[in-house]
Parts: structure tokens; sequence; C-alpha cells
């Protein structure tokens, strides 16, 4: 608890007036959004996060979509797991195609983390998710089980069906017994058809800050 | 487990070769597809269940989409709730819009489930399900509040977001303190901009098997 | 040209600083928003219509989705047709589910259209069309011709296959012969399965500036 | 006309009874569906184009989606260009994500199309289309501009708004200076966030039959 409030308030002093800002999913993300309301109050906010989406509108931010915003002054997001040269895995939260496309967009791309996950290689235990269509399901299975992975579709906890993503997509999480290559294996996954994007961020992350917990300290990386 | 087998059981036999049949949701329909495999092989299969169509494609049916899909024989699916006059609430799955269409092509819809379910006036701890645009979130939202209702629209337990149907829509559950004036209540939820389609079925089922697991019996009805 | 601009004259002073703004399509209502944008700087602009939207990105506007906006101050729109009692058909632009939101969000909603357009009884050239997910393809062809109308499904000029409305579904074109009993007959359609929304707007329109090109007049109605 | 007899007369034999059997859009396809039908009719279809899959279900054939197709035989398809190693642009029909999915699960992908385009380089002329997800359009426009490409979204003939493709999403048309490199540029967009797939394909041509209407000669090709 404490250390995200750390994290944010090195995160704070970043957001300027005026800016158009870059929230991301997760509760470090969630909290940064709270108090920048209070810090500044004339900055419009994209979101890939359903969640967030709907706390900034509460706390009255101008949201507007990334289709017609040329430019993103900075961006904050999590991950799962960020290695040392600016590549990260954003695998949980399935909203990883519109994080990336902010990510993108973004002059800079802050990612707020604990430092437990930069890691020097990433961890096959942490699935590689697609975005895939509907119609290119039975290629996407087959295609990663040739690349030697394990293929399981999301299936949604409330309703018969798959758990879709925002733009009715499929996620399929992808376990491999080794990211040694993961650079290959990803342009492989993102050249077969139908698959919209993977939760690989391949050299996108400007700059983080991490959290120790257990030092109580703050170190900003990159 | 056995007034299961046994609604099936009843079933069976109106599966006649050459059929273009309806499969929707659930495990009594599932059993059904199961069974009619063995017991006829050369009907074509429209289901609005993503699981059904699983296990239908798995079992070597051909299935086909109701788009291009002029007439369907018979069809069978569960329900949450039925009167005596072929209403009914179908609400759990989430896939009523797709169920609707099936239901309006098919020359008989038959509704398989327990006795229990067979009401007189529909118990309003059943939500009704509104398949919902994601533009018509706000108004939707306000006009189920206006009618008297609680809206609760579904969050995805595996990703940051809503649960969404197949179409890419919203899931809201409402909750009205009673059922009495459903037909017309119901009306004006279909006549608000962005609702899809409601989980009320009005007048669409031709004929019921009902089971009775404490006398073993199974009735059929209409 | 001229009695357009004489149409926004009298619409320009409803707008106010600190309104949520909704602009339809169609040329009037451009040149509404173009003027708006030198008359008031600090309104917010939802609209259901990309070519406005685009329109008002580039003019500096501050453009949000219906989905999180709670009201909508006032909204101006075109229409087909429009009869003495706020009823309208907006049939060309394939956005009406989109604009029946914004419309139903809308304290006032505005049509801004020639006079001719208001008419006693709508004619039945000007096609009722319909909204429709594509698995409801052959459902609500079906339908239509059950009801005695003639349906053309919208076709894409610059594409293999249909032309597709923003939420991905089909537009289909319905000629009836008579639009004698049109509430009737669009109840009908609305309650049939896979039909997202109709282009007959029911007793939404609240107020509309009408213009007579031949007397160079405005008179503003209801 | 008559070389696309002659081009439907050598790819007919190759269409086998319980085949799965892949048809593209176009005219030339077209003719071979419409003779197959004549030819073999336990053959089950899949198709990429909204055109075929209704004159497929016309005629009598069974046709199913891709999405749960493990194997597909033989897929005949169009072209606007095509190479000596098997590469091709396929940009008019906007359908070329679709087209990419069946073209990677079929054991043969067969182009038929007439001689000229057959090149050795590709020609600028002909765009490269990129299916883009709409929120990713400010994002996907900048990139191809940094990239020295022109880019276009496609727009609606019958409607406000854009072209959208099957899976709701915008057609880019991208013109570059050359196409020296092409391959290197395709991959650099389909690794943009947002790009869903290009109208290059790179090596999924398995053979070709192509027409010479001079010499009314027909060659096949690999």
């Amino acid at each position: 608890m404490a250390i995200k409030q750390a994290i944010v308030a090195q995160a704070l002093p970043l957001i300027k007036a005026g800016m158009v800002v870059g929230f991301g999913g997760g509760t470090t993300v969630g909290e940064l959004v709270r108090q920048a309301a209070n810090h500044v109050n004339d900055i419009t906010v994209v979101t890939p996060s359903p969640t967030t989406r709907q706390l900034a509108t509460v706390l009255g931010y101008t949201v507007i979509s990334p289709a017609y915003c040329d430019r993103i002054d900075i961006a904050f997001d999590g991950c799962d797991q960020l290695d040392h040269h600016g590549n990260a895995l954003k695998s949980g939260g399935g909203i990883h195609t519109a994080e990336k496309i902010i990510a993108s967009l973004a002059d800079e791309y802050w990612l707020l983390t604990v430092k437990d996950r930069l890691v020097d290689q990433f961890d096959p235990q942490t699935p590689l998710v697609l975005e895939v269509l509907p119609t290119a399901f039975a290629l996407v299975m087959q295609t990663v089980s040739d690349l030697g992975g394990q293929a399981t579709v999301r299936t949604a906890a409330n309703r018969d069906g798959f758990t879709l993503s925002d733009q009715g997509n499929l996620l399929i999480d992808c376990h491999f017994p080794t990211y040694e290559h993961l650079s290959a294996l990803n342009q492989e996954l993102v050249a077969t058809a139908g698959v919209v994007e993977t939760s690989y961020f391949d050299r996108l992350v400007t700059n983080a800050i991490l959290g120790d917990a257990d030092h109580q300290q703050v170190t900003t990386l990159f």
C-alpha cells in the first residue's frame, strides 16, 4: 500500500497543466488518477482501460478517444514483467491492444510497478496473450501449437461463451516452454493472420518507476 | 441428472433426418446434442451458444450461421422461467439475442427445463437482461432507473472491463420491484435507443418439456 | 445556400458557454459547427456522425462519447422528413442509432431542415432504414416481406460486402406501400429479434428550424 | 470473358468430393463456384467474401466459418498483383484479412488471374491496404506518413462515415513511392499497434493459374 503511494508521489510531478495524459489500468495507476485530480485540473485523458475511464469520468476529467489524438505527452501504465531494454509483458488485463496504441502515441511511456517485476529474462509462467479475430480461432490455436506453445482461449465467467476484448475479439493465453527468443517468437505470432496484437511490448517503454516494498524505496529506470 | 436424461429421451424423437435444428446453451441441451449424434447424422445445426457450437463441431455436425438460414425446423433451448402463455425469461447465459433470432426463425421452439421453472408470474429475483450498445451505456442506465429498476452492467472476471456479448455489446442486469406489467415494461425498454434485445421472450415458446425430479416425471406443455 | 445560413443564424444563439452540445451529420449542421467555433469556445461536443466528429476535432472542440455522457443540453440534427407531431424519418445517413441515443439524452432535440421536409404524412418513397445484426439477416429480410415491405441491404461501393454501421451491423432499406400505420409498423420491426434500431424517430423531436428558400424565411416549429 | 472460362476449366478438376474448399471474391472465382456446383456436390465451403457466401448459399453449398475449420484442402482466390516468389497484393476487395486466414489454413492456395498481373516487382500504383482498429486511426495515419507513404481512409458512399471491414475496422489505402523493400515495409506496418492485417501476402501463394487473353492460353505457375 505504502509503496504504491511512494510510486505515485514520484509520478505526480510529471503531469503538467495542458497535457494529454494516458492512464492505463491497475490500482497504482488508479491511485495516480485520483491524486492527479487534485494536482492539475486541465489535462485531457486517454485510457485503454474501461475501469480507469469510468474513474476518470467520475472525477471530472475530459476523456477522449485515441482515434483522433495526434499526440500524447505522457502515458502511465502497469505491467506483469519488464526487462532492462524497455520490453514488457502486459498480459493480465486483456487490454494490451489499446495500451500499445497509447504507448505508441505517447512521447513518454512510463511503467509504474514493483521492483520484483524487473527481470533479466521474462518468466514463461506469465503467458503471452494474443488478441485474435474470432474467425482466426482455429488457425491461431494451431499456429501456437506448431510453435511449441500451449494456447487457452479465455472463457467468460458470467455468460455462455468467450471473454471478448473491447474490439470483440478473443483473448488467447499462450504458454511457451521458454521466452529465450521472445522477440522472434512474437514476430511470428504478429505475422499470423488474425492476430491483432500480442501482449509483448517490444522496446516501447521509455521510463519506469519501480517500488521496493522491503526497503521502502522508489527507483527510476531509464 | 436422471431427470435430464428423461427430458432428453422425450426430445430426441422430435429430431428427424434432414432437419435444420437449433440447439441453445445449457447442460440439458448439451446432452441432447450428444445423444442426437447417435440418433440422426444428417441434420444441420444452428446455435446461439459458443459452448454448444464447439461441442457440435467436435461431434462432427455441420454448423451454419443463422444469417443465411431461411428456416429452422425445430429449436431446443433452456430458460430461467416460463409461464403458461409461452413467455419466458432467459437471463443467465447472456446470449438471448442470438437465442431470440433462432427462436423467431424456428417453426417450433421447445424449452427443456425443470417443472419448478414454470411459473404463474415471473419472479423479479430473476433479472431482465438487456444487450446494449456500448455508446448507449449512460442512456440505458438512466432509463432503467427512471422506470423504477436497478441496473448493473456485467463486469468481466478475467479482463479489465465489461463482459461483452458476441456482438461486442454490454449486458445489463435489471432488477425491478415487480414483473406485473412485464410486457409493457419490456416494450419500453426495447424502444429505448441502443437496447439491442431484452431477455424476455414474448410468446415465442411453442412447446416445452418439463421434468419433475421429485416424481421422476416428464410432462409436455402446449 | 443562403437559406442554410439563415437557419444556422437562428440556431447559433441557442448554443451557450459550458453546454454539452450534440451535432448530427449533414451540411447545415456542419455549417453550424463551423460558426459555433467562433461563437463559443468552451462547449463539449457529442456527435453520431464520423464526418462531424472529424470536423469538430479539427476545429479544436473537445469531443466525448455519449457512453459516459449523462446529459446533453441541446442537440442539432437534420432529417429526411418531419411531421407536426415531432416524429421524423432519418434514413439516408445510416447513423440513426447513434442519432437516436443522442436525441434521447438531449434536453432539447432540434431539427434544422428545409420547409418541404415538413409533411402531414410520411412519404413511402423515403425508406425506413433498419440497423440489423448480421446474424439476423435472413430473419429480418423475411419479416419485412411478411409485413408487406421490400427490403434491400446496403452494399458497399468500395469493398466486397455490405455497408456496415459504426457498430458493425447491416443497414437494410425498407419500402412499404404506405406509412399510414407507421408507428405500429415501427413497433413490430423494433420487436423483431436482431433489429437494433429503425430510422423512425417516434416523438423525439422537441423543436425545429425550417428554412423556406423561396421566401427566404426561417420558421421555428414547436 | 472467354479466358475466364479457360481458367475455370483448369481449376475445376482440382476440386474433389469431400473436400473443404475456400472460395475468395471476384468474378473468376464466382464462375468457379457456379461450375463446381455441377461438378461435385458434397464439398464444404469457406469464404472470406460476403458476395461469394451469398452465391454459395443460393447454390446450396454448406458454408461454414473458418473459426472452427482445422483444415482447408484447397482455396482459390484472385489478386491485384502476384510475383514469382509466391507473394501477392490483394488490395481492392477490402477482405484481405479473412482471405489471409483462409490462405493460411489451406493446404494449397491457388490464385486465378490474368497473366498481366504476374510482375517482377510490385507496382506502387496498387495501394497497400491496411485493416486498422478504429482507435488506432491517428496512430496509423501518422506511422504511414513517417514511413514515407500517403494514407487515405476509405469512406462509405452510402452512409455518413467510413467504409468498415466485416470486423468493423477501417480500411486505409497506402501509397508508397516504391515497393522495393516491401517485405520490410510490410513488417513495420504489421508491427504497428492497431494494424490488424495488410493486403500483402508474404509467400502464401502455393500455385496460380494465369490466363493470357491475347493468346487464349492458360499457364500454371509453381
